[in-house]
């Protein structure tokens, strides 16, 4: 038989593996601003996780993020009788690996506590041993401490709220008056919490979608759906500048088609996303356009005025038709359905046509 | 049971179905033209095509085409039984329907003759029966007449050409004499033929790729590969503008992740598709950099100067990370393999680090 | 450049599209049966479908079918202007074509009034121009005369039934009482109607699932969903053995992983899909064991026993694990929430291990 | 906002990632022989792997495997700085979740030397601390003497052999004279040896397929290719019987749509894949039938006898449709360009039909 059969046989098998290589993500900066895509919440071999930390510096590259920070428990440490605790070690071992293929490593690790006060992420922190203390509010001094950001972690898991509604007890009421509570979770994992957009509102939080991933990513968030993503919005793509923005709460939440965060920074977003055009035809009764949306997210329009059409879907990375009738004289006003701005509140938005 | 379980079962049966959008093709305009993407040769029930005209504009605009020509055999009429002959049938059938979605319909049909001389299509005619003559030289000079547009047909049909290769005949010669030749298909269906590139560059011709579909063309280009398409560079995205630039033959064929075309227009629709970053490392020995390829279609660089990578993959809608060697001082000179320039040539680029 | 570079990017391109090969429908026979695969509401360019009938015979083909039947609409033909009427020419243009493709070839049309009776497909006739007479009844007895089978399509269709709810009026008791009402639809293209499992029960009518497809099948029910099937249990895989069963009222309606029918099909077509491994493992207090579903069709079992669990899910074409209490002393009783067997029942099963 | 709305969009992101379900793997059994599908070449951070060893067994069970073997490098541990080395600590981790998996656990190891004589995997071992000696020769002694058996890994591979061709040295020689060498790689990650063949079949030893993976199973081999796997055919799902196959050689080595291996097991596998139907109708001039593959396994025929298709591809879990000239009178021979049987052979077949 012909070697080359065998080689073209094989080339048909491996071909789908690629290397080196990020796709990207299709999300707008914003006037003044670039848009970092970031996780803020990912395990390892180092508490429960079952990867080595390299695979989560791939993972992120392979999926366009920008930045990332590994979050091993400090107080569950089941692989211990393998591997002896370090807290430094998985930033240890990829520090240099994640500057070399152009990633931002954040330093972090989670204080594992049960309820109240619950899970907290100390993120942009310089040592995480110091963290490994007895009591919760010492950990979350020796955050502030480094200059670290504390973010609540999935403030309605079942595990710890059966109900799967948030509450603020009276640490996390102690957290934000001293100012040293600067994030919370809404989405986590493949969950959510609407309530977190009251907290966020309230205290002027940051939004946070990690991924919480303790196993593979590529399994979890498959086909046509993306990983959860906090988009932060930097002065500059470093950092010093994501730190910044970080601190300053200026994110969106982003996940599975869905934008939760506050409107000051999902209205610009939303408008970066699309773009309308000229109508391209005129009948009688009926004017005929375009809407261009060049982003990752399909918008779901409702709630139109009446004369135009009720919904209006705008696939993702598509140009969506629409006609209206000539009776129309408002503004296309319309809600956004999946863009979430609070608790029972949807982004309200306005088509302008050229 | 409850009656939300089939709804949601249901759901998940019919969410893949959508309508009225179309997909962005991600290919670049090039300085001074938008860049058209068109199939000039679609077959429907009205000759020996298997499907209704209505959708070639369904498929045309779901695929994020901006122009297609239907292009029903004169000669060959098999479903005449049924069918009775009227070779503008297609055309009136869906001229308001193309109007409505935003796509630009080119009248054509297709004149099917032995070889020589083959296989012609007539191009942006007004009356396609008036082509349906007894001598083929009549039937070119009935599309002159019209203001048409003279393509010649996939010219390395092996079921006219069974060595596969392109000849030109006395009367391909007369047609070049008399200025009536055009456009010479380079990709057909599935094929190619390497030898239209001299043609076209001798003669100054249009380089085509068109689909020649005559069953679905869902079916016949899955997953990742795109549908042949010409690429037109045309001073605006209208009938007028896309003929004016077809005449002029400012084209590419686009097929299966390759391109063909003259280096004219080849070479600034690469720099086009990619952007190269500021070194984002540096290390005592080496640079790392990243290339951005915006577009649809990887590009697949080879030979590079020594100490340089000797290939790299700049994958399609991903950023590519590169490191060099500080050895190199030259420009970093690559051919691109899936560039096609001539019948032995590829396109020379250099990769200019900011 | 080489040619085998490009040969090989073809290869890529192309290697997708196969020809003269049916996938395999993973469904079971039942005992005395042959389990054949069907969708008896298919449309064509000779009504106002959008594909040349043979597009029907090459979709079946590919999909796994044993048979279909061309119903176009005698009453709505809106290529007439272009396509003479003949109400049998779907039919004479494949009939050579499916059998050299082993496919049974039912003769069928449309018969579309409006509500009531609303549609009715005349099946396993002879010559459908017979039926386009004024009076819908005496188009209903032409078929009967041609030894036809009588389906009542999409009775909760809601451009004729807005609330989406079937009802029997007058005509539609005196076909029954006629015995000339033979099946009814209970899936429809992606819609589905409860309230015909208890029609089909009291009457004792075939209940069926069809595409009523005008478009392109491939495009509407894609990825994981298989395309509407009625499942008829025939003697053997004829035409003969087909419209017995047909008559005999043997059938399952399958689509979108959901099965409708009758309990003494229903609960057999279960049985024979699963089987229950000997446990592989016992701890003091648990059984582990497997159970295998070879068919395509999920099946989610709820409602189970106490200290079994509660609710199981066996994946198509997968072995699932399943562990139970050792206190479970009663018969493992599901219900199989996705084998619907009337307006609210689903199938109650039993899981026997070895 | 309604809540269901969300809920809807989370079951679209998530529907994707099941759990407990292992899919089937389409190979048949052989008469008297039941066939396990192994792989017993995989690495986790205990050497210089990168996921923890439940991972493994994870991706087996849902790969649908019978048993795998870990293998870490006894001489290769780079992540000794972090995780203290014990040999044998991977297969105490996975020990009790092996069997509670239904997953037979094979204990091994990879004695890592350069060539000659290579990488060696002792397989079916009890304690591999006690191989992590000086000697490779005494590595092998302990092998045996524990009962194992030694497997070749990867003879060709680059990094030993820059030619890609296997060669044996002296060593192997010994290996071979003293019984002690039992099987070798033929496929190994995406690799393939065919002069694996000639020595199998000159020393009746075992022919494997193995994935030799440190990554992700599900990222390295996606889609439409299956991981490698070792096809054993065995007396019955047990781990001595598995062993007892194992040193008998009754194996296939199967990876990326080709399977490779000795006659006396290629040939009643591929025909216990196909069966072949009475012709469904014959014309004047051809017989018309079918003949169907339910393996995984496409098979491509080539070099058939005049007057027959000069070649026919056998797609996957597909019924092929076949027509030949009643001219022909002979056996219908074919070689299978996909079953390697040898250096440069294939397997030949028969089609009879009934």
């Amino acid at each position: 038989m012909k070697r080359l059969t065998i080689i073209i046989l094989l080339i048909a098998a491996i071909s789908f593996t690629g290397s080196g290589q990020k796709k990207i993500v299709n999300v707008p900066d914003l006037p003044g601003y670039v848009t970092l895509k970031c996780d803020f919440h990912l395990h390892t071999v180092f508490s429960d996780g079952n990867v080595w930390p390299t695979i989560r510096v791939d993972e992120a590259v392979r999926d366009g993020l920008d930045a990332i920070a590994i979050t091993d428990h400090l107080e569950y440490t089941p692989h211990k009788n393998y591997i002896p605790v370090d807290h430094n070690a998985a930033y240890k071992i990829v520090a240099a690996y994640a500057r070399d293929r152009n990633l931002i490593l954040v330093q972090g690790t989670e204080i594992t506590r049960s309820m109240p006060p619950g899970h907290f992420n100390a993120l942009f922190i310089t040592d995480a041993n110091l963290l490994a203390v007895d009591s919760v509010w010492d950990a979350f001094e020796a955050t502030i401490n480094q200059g670290g950001f504390l973010l609540w972690n999935h403030p309605g898991w079942k595990a710890q709220q059966p109900d799967g509604i948030p509450r603020m007890y009276e640490m996390h009421h102690r957290l934000i008056k001293n100012k040293w509570l600067h994030g919370i979770e809404f989405f986590n994992y493949s969950e959510y919490y609407p309530l977190v957009m009251t907290f966020c509102t309230q205290y002027n939080l940051a939004v946070l979608a990690n991924s919480d991933i303790h196993g593979i990513i590529s399994e979890q968030y498959k086909n046509h759906t993306n990983r959860p993503m906090t988009l932060v919005f930097a002065k500059a793509r470093t950092h010093e500048a994501l730190k910044e923005a970080m601190f300053a709460g200026r994110t969106l939440a982003y996940f599975s088609n869905m934008i939760a965060g506050k409107v000051e920074y999902a209205k610009p977003f939303f408008y970066q996303c699309i773009s309308i055009s000229k109508p391209f035809y005129q009948s009688d009764k009926s004017t005929f356009f375009e809407i261009t949306n060049k982003s990752d997210i399909p918008f779901y329009l409702i709630n139109g005025v009446p004369d135009a059409p009720a919904s209006i879907t705008l696939a993702a990375n598509a140009v969506t038709r629409v006609t209206i009738s000539k009776k129309v004289t408002d503004p296309l006003a319309y809600e956004v359905k999946n863009i979430i701005t609070g608790e029972n509140e949807v982004l309200k938005v306005e088509l302008n046509l050229k």
